[in-house]
């Protein structure tokens, strides 16, 4: 059975803390999403600021091939007509075919909180819905607290949804705002929605105060939601919203829902860590199906059983949602995997070979040095060629020099200096930048420039740093994460090195080095 | 009612990635755990190697309050009678009155994995059981994959059960060694074992691996479980074991169930850190009830909401488990929240006055120009004292110039000269360091000590760089964070700029700034 899945990532989730998306970013996560085939995308709300609004407006025109972007705002004020109401009307102005608006379901928070009577409320409800339904906006009703507001008065719940549903309301979303409800309640309460309003989709909104965020929507679900709304890495206020990357492999490998489109269950692994990247924030190592030991065994008694009868400890297989099985202590297996990588680049290379030995022993050592090479393919490739003597390195570094003062000397605060040498011609080149890195990148180009004129048609697209060890402060190790692209093609890079300039020299030469190489 | 809680965090919870434990750590988690009031503390395996032996040796004289501890081991092997069986002695030689065995529960396991005959493996169990009891212990029979062996044949697993169950085992414990299983079936096959075995306490043990662990187990005490297994924090192989903090929060806050004495629930919070801090990990600061945002606001209205009622966005009263309430700063924050944070810095503050106005004002600029206070409180205090007049600058910046250079000079590829100015009086000093924030860090403060001898007393103990907007490449701004402590306090600062070094500067500046206007 279908089920639709909601989105809220960019609206919810950048409610959390730490978590905040710049215009690029949220363009990302929204290309992400869309491509794994979620059924809404939540992108913010457009009443809030300026910028939201103007993100609305930037986005318009992107073609998705499986989302619905949902602009999110409130019910109308007290008081004041629906079509007069400044929030309700940016819900227009963002454009969306969906808009999602959320009102008070719980009596008391209408009351106490909203200082309205009961009656005004529900009919903030109604002219709300209708007001937008009437403007052709297909309406997702959020009733906020609804769980606790059912537990504490039943009846007025109830009538909120109805007021809503009456109105037109396309979707009513029923919210455990406080995150606190357990399954059976989620299971209970929902089953007597769906009940009551058999002809409007019903959606499920859960937050994991209790850790129960994923249970509970599952118990939703069947009682007969037809829509989990949640973030996909589980980002939110407080505890977070419900994780989706969670809801969606359970739900889909195990109780036979299709949330995505059947053919996208690998890419969400890929998903899951595109979405992390952006937020610059890692994934846990243990969250369920996606974290880099969500199938990792310890060598011994469980990887022996998983080699002898592979759901010995494995309640999936792995791969069927892009992740992998992960040995931790065996070199074996870790070689298969590595050799999986790397047949395409080097398809002479032997699996079983001495070579093999050398890679799988130096990409341990480069681990333990703080490199990662998920994210940077390209810097892995090129130390492989090192390995097996195929790399020839397009210049050698004489020296850099890089200045930073204050004040700045025309506005500009770095300068670098680089002397380099190409196949016995030394050049020397500078330049001012925003920044150390900037100058530096600047300079180097420059010098290059007359030996591999094809450099000016490569760009810097991304930079990434992530101090490693943070606890021994500025003098910690940093890891530099450069991703390079040409018209047709981008990799990336990585450096790690106590001093962010020579770790961002690294990246730089390696993706200097792995376009040259990729040339030839 | 009373139920049962058993921590396993030495023994499961020592097989996560990154988790070990010292003698000296052990003794501290199980001083923790008894005095919170578990019931239970799995203390490992001595049949393992022979320093987990002598370490049941070392706590044997132990005075606990409240918790039994526990020895963990296996059934004998297949063709080696009981009393002869090493592990079983090793057992007994642990000295612990409660020993816990593993055992078979689905037959594919018993006749793929054991190479046991259906048959000889229920003897297996019989017999472990029968000898262990027969000297005087109290066994905990661990069905191993009993839930998917339920699945898969339940006859096989009830009797497997029931073996035990002659045998004289105190205890029936259901694990769910993958983490697979759905609330729902937790209760169902858990029913179906308390209808069978009234007489025995039957246990609950799940694993994360669907992200239902917590929901799991309260199904099962739902179903007649009455007792819980898991380890404190949730570690574990995977995606982790049963997360006790949350389960014991969640049965006894919300169902009435007792897990551990009344009095004792404000230490829970207490617990978490130790133990954390004792395995020398961080609790997420997401994680239910114990996490450092459980009880985080940040948007407007929710922050408005928690002050005017608090059931608006809390389901707990944090103080009941010992955590506490925060409000965050953000762009997004609402007037009462930031008053909230500020009047106990600044007590003649006006809530409605036109201060206020230029603070919310201020606050939203700075967010647009990257800056973030959510995690920066020192700086968002100077930045208030700034607007208010009240700002006195601990120093005058003339100058710094910071160079980096390739080769490096004695080792050092960073050096840097700042030049400063205290009540008239200029100061030059320098510095070299592992990268440029580090040269110019030990520079500054070189620079400051004469002025400032307390300067020698705090230290920076984190430091953060993020890359905003990173489709800039280089040329990206960056916001670094930095915390520095002293022995009574520790307090974050932030800056923001093009140039990663005068960031670092920025939240440099504030961090010391902060401290002198701390001790005035």
């Amino acid at each position: 059975m279908k089920l639709q899945i909601f989105d809220s990532t960019l609206r919810d989730g950048a409610q959390g803390a730490n978590i905040s998306f710049s215009v690029e970013d949220k363009v990302k996560v929204i290309e992400e999403l869309d491509k794994l085939g979620v059924d809404f995308i939540e992108a913010g709300n457009p009443y809030s600021n300026p910028a939201e609004m103007q993100f609305f407006q930037r986005i318009r025109g992107m073609k998705l091939q499986n989302a619905q972007i949902v602009a999110f705002g409130s019910t109308r004020r007290k008081g004041v007509p629906a079509a007069e109401d400044a929030n309700l009307k940016s819900l227009l102005a963002a454009g969306t075919d969906y808009v999602a608006i959320f009102g008070k379901s719980h009596i008391r928070h209408a009351t106490d909180v909203l200082k309205a009577t009961p009656e005004e409320n529900l009919e903030m409800i109604y002219d709300s819905v209708r007001f937008l339904a009437s403007q052709g906006k297909q309406v997702i009703f959020d009733a906020e607290h609804f769980f606790d507001g059912y537990k504490t008065d039943e009846t007025y719940a109830m009538a909120a949804l109805a007021r809503a549903a009456e109105a037109g309301a396309y979707c009513l979303c029923l919210c455990d705002t406080n995150g606190g409800i357990f399954p059976d309640e989620a299971y209970r309460i929902t089953r007597a929605v769906c009940e009551r309003f058999p002809d409007v989709i019903v959606a499920i909104h859960c937050h994991n105060d209790g850790g129960l965020a994923v249970a509970d929507s599952i118990e939703a679900v069947k009682a007969g939601a037809k829509q989990v709304q949640g973030t996909f890495l589980g980002f939110g206020e407080r505890c977070g919203n419900t994780n989706l990357s969670t809801v969606i492999c359970n739900l889909q490998l195990k109780r036979g829902y299709e949330c995505i489109p059947p053919e996208n269950l690998k890419d969400v692994y890929g998903c899951a860590m595109a979405i992390a990247e952006t937020a610059n924030t890692a994934v846990p190592d243990n969250q369920p199906y996606i974290g880099m030991n969500a199938f990792a065994h310890k060598a011994g008694m469980h990887a022996d059983g998983v080699l002898k009868y592979s759901s010995s400890f494995e309640h999936i297989d792995p791969a069927i949602i892009g992740n992998k099985r992960k040995f931790l202590l065996s070199e074996i297996s870790g070689k298969s995997a590595i050799y999986d990588k790397l047949k395409s680049y080097f398809p002479s290379l032997d699996k079983n070979g001495r070579e093999m030995g050398e890679i799988v022993a130096a990409l341990k050592e480069r681990a333990l040095a703080g490199y990662q090479y998920e994210a940077a393919e390209a810097s892995f490739v090129l130390l492989v060629e090192k390995i097996l003597g195929k790399y020839t390195n397009s210049f050698d570094l004489i020296s850099y020099k890089i200045i930073n003062e204050q004040p700045a000397i025309e506005g500009k605060v770095a300068s670098a200096i680089v002397k380099i040498r190409v196949n016995g011609v030394t050049k020397i080149a500078a330049s001012d930048g925003e920044g150390p890195v900037h100058a530096m990148d600047l300079a180097l180009r420059a010098a290059l420039a007359d030996f591999y004129p094809e450099i000016a048609r490569i760009s810097l697209t991304d930079f990434k740093v992530r101090v490693l060890d943070s606890a021994k402060a500025t003098a910690a190790k940093v890891r530099v994460l450069i991703t390079t692209a040409d018209s047709a093609d981008s990799w990336t890079t990585v450096g790690v090195s106590e001093d962010v300039i020579e770790a961002s020299w690294i990246a730089l030469t390696d993706s200097i080095d792995y376009m040259l190489m990729r040339r030839r």
